[in-house]
């Protein structure tokens, strides 16, 4: 009972609670019984506040007792991103120089979410400062991949995946500047979006930079679709704002996929070193595509600039947004976020110009191909689950690593170009870790990437396979 | 009748020409001799191309006479901002290093006209890479002001504003990054928009900065909707697009502005010199609104840091723009544009973060403003139009202007903030030369903009007063 209502799928459970099948205070203790059966081994799930869980249920109970109004998530728990703002929860970043920060005010992606009748929980671990794709810090430790303990989740919203596939959430926000949302999709075998700039409106502090992105991770294309009906339609706090209101993604998806042009690359168009399980993966699951109607073939689009616009403008955002509490911190931060925040400071005015300029071409250059396709079908990462005592992969099929992003271009490329990205579940290694598929969409077609992907899961299966932890048989 | 037609509103002529009361070849032949009676005077229009212009009459008269689908422009002669590129005419930027010129493709908002039916005749005159307010190059020469050809038309889009007001063509595009719509629009007594970044979308060398923007040149708001309802609506050339369709601007415009909150500031509060016949214009013209039904006061967001946020952001946008032309033709570029662009080079990545900051500040501090208020009312301009042999103007109310763009942080300082602004006019200074208003407005108003702008001018007037040199009679 418990475990049908902890997989249950959160429209599902919304619909449930809408007809009083459940109560919330039953569908919140179901879930709050799982956190404290599976979080413990995993660490997805940080700042958890039993007690507010338990209240905010009560009251949820009391408003469809009372027959108030109530929105499309009333009584869902959730818990938040650490680098977002929820009142009455610590919001660390990861990091020890914020572990006392108790924000003032809800950042809008979670005013959204409880507008619509969620109850925030608590928050899901975090990278410090959520740089880098593998979650660990030291105010709250390392997640640990719910597949294989011995593995990263990935990150930066690896807590947000992990307590997602291990049913402790129904789904969970994320953010994605250089991966940060797929990276832990693939690896926890659910689906996460890299949105649109402007889709989720987003504050902050380079209000015009389309590179760090919100975006929903749910165990179906289904709920993906669900979230972004809330958190997605514009907000006059980010003038990148697309005027799209939410509840497009409620209209019926056309599941048929005939006719469309789908190309596909294992390497980046013989860019980037893939290793060979992850090759394979892809090959074979491409097919897929073709058994569903699409004319298949491989192309690339020519993305080397995206090397230079993404390490130079990330490190210029870093730089802009952290210094203030670099120079104030410095001895509590970690040599990478240090690394990072140096190279921006050591960039001149015409670097940034120059990365601006070559963003513009790849901007063009991916609008060209989409001409010719409708989506391009990409690895997730370059590798699998890696050891969770590693910072970084420090080698990819021969190829070092130079630092802790390097071996994210598979992710940060498309971030350089600004398309959307779905990352779907596309089956496992040998050793049983998750791998993705990202499809990789035109500009603004967050719809359409999460339809061909709705086609791909109903396809193929693979998101159903919950870990053995999660279900309550023991693994490892 | 040739007056008739060369003053008629866009729209009244675009209708007579599409129920076959005018010919297109009549209306050309009348616009053409108007161009050939006053342009050697004033140097508005450059590059035209009779015959071109006589040949496309002709076409544009048979495909009437055929009963072909024609676009709402269908036949209204229009010359092009010379920056912009037209297929078939030199696009020089004022400058020597591109006198000749010649684009393979049409720009964007070109490409729109067109297609509606407007037929490009020539190119207007600007400052040599449109950089500052005052139209002069050593390829065409200035552009004087019809009101007093002793004076400057203001620019960058000097030679748009002044051809329109002289009925050389009825409406023009024209582009602002610091005033470059606002202060022709007011020195030339007509109607300027300088609309929100995406509304109408601008691929360039950086695609996301919203510093630079197009907007519509017109005799009266009703011709700017009308030139907007084609020029505005989304694209995915540029990722800043607005969904919102053109069409909106054809939308009826409700004309009671009572219980608007308007606030208006004669010299931005208190932190610009402002000369006194600016101020009292103002003051004069504000009692206006009073009169409309609107709650009028005094107020100010505080626009300090817009001065390091534009100053930065130009002079990074400049050397990223300009830097191969100029490395190619230092020698035959003005010390204004030198001086900006190296500007540029000397800034460094975290410069540019502070701008990006400091922007995103002022950003939220005119949306908090905008919660209070419906307008802000400012002068267009701090000086009334100066001599045309000047550069610009060297101290204003005896405050010292250090550079080329120092005198016009008037407009600048709104471009800082990425508000839509209207110019308006709003009367003339004791010497006969124009002033104007500029109407401020929240996030992305730019129809609201025009809603309040239109019922001024219908209270007013001073913009149906055309230069006596238009209407053939001598001035000066």
């Amino acid at each position: 009972m418990d475990k049908d209502i902890c997989f249950s799928s959160a429209q599902n459970l919304a619909k449930a609670i809408h007809e009083r099948e459940l109560s919330v205070r039953e569908v919140m203790e179901a879930h709050i019984k799982q956190i404290k059966r599976v979080n413990s081994q995993v660490n997805a799930i940080v700042s958890l506040n039993e007690e507010v869980a338990l209240k905010e249920a009560a009251k949820a109970d009391e408003a469809l007792e009372a027959g108030k109004p109530v929105g499309p998530f009333h009584g869902l728990p959730i818990a938040i991103k650490d680098t977002h703002n929820a009142i009455g929860f610590p919001a660390t970043s990861g990091s020890l120089a914020l572990r006392d920060h108790y924000p003032s005010e809800d950042d809008l992606i979670v005013e959204r979410l409880r507008s619509a009748g969620a109850i925030v929980i608590g928050k899901t671990n975090v990278p410090e400062f959520a740089a880098g794709a593998h979650t660990f810090n030291e105010v709250f430790g390392a997640t640990r991949n719910p597949y294989d303990l011995g593995k990263t989740a990935g990150g930066s919203s690896g807590g947000a995946a992990a307590a997602v596939t291990c049913g402790m959430i129904p789904f969970a926000d994320g953010s994605d500047m250089g991966g940060s949302l797929r990276y832990p999709a693939c690896f926890n075998n659910v689906v996460g979006l890299r949105t649109s700039p402007g889709r989720i409106p987003l504050p902050k502090a380079a209000l015009y930079s389309p590179l760090g992105v919100q975006g929903p991770i749910a165990r179906s294309v289904d709920d993906a679709f669900f979230m972004m009906s809330v958190i997605s339609g514009p907000d006059n706090r980010s003038p990148l704002s697309i005027e799209e209101p939410g509840e497009k993604f409620l209209e019926p998806v056309q599941p048929d996929l005939k006719g469309l042009r789908i190309a596909y690359s294992t390497d980046f168009g013989g860019i980037l070193p893939v290793e060979p399980e992850v090759r394979s993966n892809l090959e074979e699951q491409v097919k897929v595509f073709q058994d569903l109607g699409c004319q298949v073939e491989e192309a690339c689009p020519d993305l080397h600039e995206a090397e230079e616009v993404f390490q130079v403008l990330r490190a210029w955002e870093f730089e802009l947004s952290y210094s203030e509490i670099f120079n104030r911190f410095r001895e509590l931060i970690k040599p990478s976020v240090i690394w990072n925040i140096e190279k921006g400071r050591n960039l001149s005015g015409p670097d940034i110009g120059r990365a601006e300029r070559l963003r513009t071409l790849l901007y063009n250059r991916m609008r060209a191909f989409f001409t010719q396709y409708d989506a391009l079908i990409l690895p997730v990462t370059q590798v699998a689950a890696f050891d969770v005592n590693l910072e970084y992969p420090v080698q990819i099929s021969g190829v070092k690593m130079e630092n802790y992003i390097d071996w994210m271009r598979s992710c940060y490329y498309i971030s350089a170009v600004g398309n959307p990205s779905l990352s779907i579940p596309s089956g496992f290694t040998s050793g049983g870790t998750p791998l993705g598929l990202q499809i990789v969409g035109p500009h603004r077609a967050d719809f359409e990437v999460l339809k061909i992907g709705r086609a791909f899961e109903h396809a193929t299966g693979y998101g159903k396979m919950r870990p053995e932890i999660a279900l309550g048989e023991k693994i490892n």
